[in-house]
C-alpha cells in the first residue's frame, strides 16, 4: 500500500529526537529538556491555495518549506512533521510519489523527519494538511514590538506575488515574458520560498528581536498582525522596502506587490534601535540580507512615507489605504 | 472575523502547558520533564468520513474523541489539539459555531486546549484535519505482543458500524427502527465514542501492557496490525467478544460488525497471562468493562474459534476469511 511504501521510505533515518516514526497510532518523540514545544498546522486547498500550474514535487517542497518558515518567525528550530492528504479517486500514484518527493527533499535538506499523518478518499480537489513541531530555547511572539524599534525584514519583498501575476500574463497569450528570466527567477521564488531559520533563531535566541511574524498576507497585512498585537503605530518608508533586481525590471517603480503580495515568508521584526549592529552581525554570518524599513511609533495603523516625504495612512484593520 | 471569534473563546482557559494559544506563528507549549511527546494528525472528509446526518456539533465532539482515543491507544495524557478546516464558500456561520462548540463540550471535558489551526476555503466538500498532541512517561507500541500474552478489549464491539447501517436502513423507509431505542443508544456510539484514557494510561504507565492499538478499523483488521508488527499469531474465541444488548437484540447471533466493524475506538491489547488480575483491578479502578477474548500463538494471522470449537483463519494482510 502507499502507506507501507511512505512509511518504508522513512524509516531508515530517524534522528535522535524521535522514538517512534509513522505507523503507530501516534509518533513519540524525545522533547530536549528546558525548551518549548512549538507546533503550527497548515491546510493547503487545491484552487485556493494551488492549481494545476504547480507540479506535485514542487507542492511538496513548497507545502513544508512555508511550515518551516511558520517555526523560523517563532526564533525555534524544526523538529519533525506530519501530513494529511485527502485525494479523488482519479489521482495517480505517480502524484502522490511527487509529492513526497518534494517532501524528502525539503525534509533532508533540513533534517525534519516525517512522523505521521493520514492518508484519505476525497471527493473533489486534493487536501493537504501539514502539521510542523519544532522547539526553541526563547520565543518571539507577535506581541513584543516597541515604540522607538527599528523595523526589519529579511530578502527582498513581492517576488512571489508578482512572480505569480506575471506567469498568469505569460499563459494567456504568446507572451514574450515566457522566455524571460526574470519571471524564472520570481516563479522559483513563488514556489520554492527560503525559511529564514537560522536568522530566526539567533535573532530570537539573543533576544534581539522584540516581535517577529513571517511574511505570508504581505508585507502591510502581517504588520498589522504585529503593530495590533503590541498596541504600536509604524512609520514605514516606501524606498526602503528591498525588492529585487528581477522585480525593478518586470515592474519598474511599482510597490504594490512589495507591499501587499503575499507568500515571500520573508521574516518581519522588529529590533530595540541600540542593538542594530548585533543584527548586522546574524545578517553576515547568517548570509542573510537584512534591511531596516522604519520604525515603531505611538498610536495604531501604519504611515507610508514616499520619496518625496509624502505621508500616507494605512488602516489598522488591513490593507486598504486611505488619506 | 471567525478566527477572532475563535480565539477570543479559548483565550481564557489556558491550562499550564500552554505557553501560547491560538493567534501567533506557532503555539508554545511547555512539555513536562522526562515525558515523552505524542502526536498524531486526522483528516476527516465529508462523504468519506461523515454527512449531513452527523450535526455540527456532533461531528466537532466526534473529530476531537477519536484523536483523544489515538492518545489513549499510546497510553498516554492528552495536552492540547489544533485544528485545520476548509469550508465551501455557502457554509453557513452556524455551522462552524456548532462545530467549535462541539470541540469545545470535548475540550473541556479532557481538558485539551485548542492552540492552533487553519481556516481555508474550499471548492467543495468540508475537510476537517484534528493534530492532537500528549504526553506519556510509558509508552505502549502495537509491535510488542508475546506468545502466551492474552488478547484483551474494552468495551463491546460493532456497536458504532451496526448502528451506522441501521440507521442507514431506517431512514430508507417508514421503518419502526426510527423509534427503536436500541438503535438510539448505537447511533450514540458512532456518533460519542468513549476514549479509553484513564484505562490506557494504567495499562501503558504500570507496564501492563504489552501492544495497544484502538480500534478504528474493525477488531480483525487493528488485531492484524498488532500481530504483523509483532510477528505473532493470535486464537480468539468468537463467543468471547462482547456485544452490547442493544447489538444483541438488533442482530442477534450475527457478529459480523462486532468482528469488522470499525470506529468503536475501543482499545485493543495484549497483556502477559499471569498479571491478568491486575487488569481486572484497572477495569474496577476506571470502570472500564475488560473482556480476555483470546491469546496470543507462534506463526502469523488470526484463528477465529466459534462456540462449536471450528475453527476458520483470517488472513493475516485483512479481513477476508478463508479456509
Amino acid at each position: 500500500s502507499t502507506i507501507e511504501t511512505i512509511r518504508r521510505r522513512w524509516e531508515g533515518a530517524l534522528p535522535p529526537q524521535v522514538v517512534l516514526g509513522i505507523g503507530d497510532d501516534a509518533a513519540v518523540l524525545r522533547p530536549a529538556a528546558g525548551r518549548r514545544l512549538l507546533v503550527s498546522t497548515d491546510l493547503l486547498t487545491e484552487g485556493v491555495h494551488f492549481d494545476a500550474r504547480v507540479p506535485p514535487r514542487a507542492l511538496g517542497r513548497k507545502a513544508l518549506l512555508v511550515n518551516l518558515s511558520d517555526i523560523a518567525a517563532m526564533g525555534g528550530i524544526p523538529r519533525a512533521f506530519l501530513s494529511a492528504l485527502a485525494l479523488p479517486r482519479e489521482t495517480e500514484t505517480h502524484f502522490v510519489e511527487e509529492l513526497y518527493a518534494g517532501f524528502e527533499e525539503i525534509s533532508r535538506a533540513y533534517r525534519v523527519p516525517l512522523v505521521g499523518g493520514d492518508l484519505s478518499a476525497s471527493p473533489a480537489g486534493i487536501f493537504l494538511c501539514v502539521t510542523i513541531l519544532g522547539e526553541a530555547r526563547r520565543v518571539v511572539e507577535r506581541r513584543g514590538a516597541a515604540v522607538g524599534d527599528l523595523v526589519c525584514v529579511t530578502g527582498t519583498l513581492g517576488d512571489a506575488a508578482l512572480g505569480r501575476r506575471k506567469m498568469l500574463e505569460a499563459e494567456s497569450e504568446a507572451s514574450p515574458l515566457r522566455e524571460n528570466p526574470d519571471l524564472a527567477f520570481l516563479w522559483e521564488r513563488h514556489l520554492s520560498p527560503t525559511p529564514r531559520l537560522e536568522a530566526g533563531n539567533l535573532l530570537a535566541g539573543e533576544g534581539l528581536a522584540s516581535a517577529m511574524i513571517d511574511i505570508s498576507d504581505g508585507l502591510l497585512g502581517d504588520l498589522a498582525h504585529i503593530l495590533k498585537e503590541s498596541g504600536v503605530a509604524a512609520r514605514i518608508f516606501r524606498e526602503r522596502i528591498p525588492r529585487s533586481p528581477a522585480y525593478r525590471r518586470l515592474c519598474g517603480g511599482d510597490d504594490h506587490d512589495a507591499l501587499t503580495g503575499g507568500e515571500d515568508y520573508e521574516l518581519l521584526f522588529t529590533v530595540p534601535r541600540q542593538r542594530q549592529a548585533e543584527v548586522d552581525a546574524i545578517a553576515r554570518r547568517t548570509r542573510t540580507d537584512i534591511t531596516v524599513i522604519g520604525w515603531i511609533e505611538r498610536g495604531e495603523g501604519i504611515r507610508l512615507v514616499d520619496e518625496a516625504g509624502g505621508e500616507s495612512r494605512v488602516a489598522p484593520s488591513g490593507y486598504r489605504h486611505f488619506g
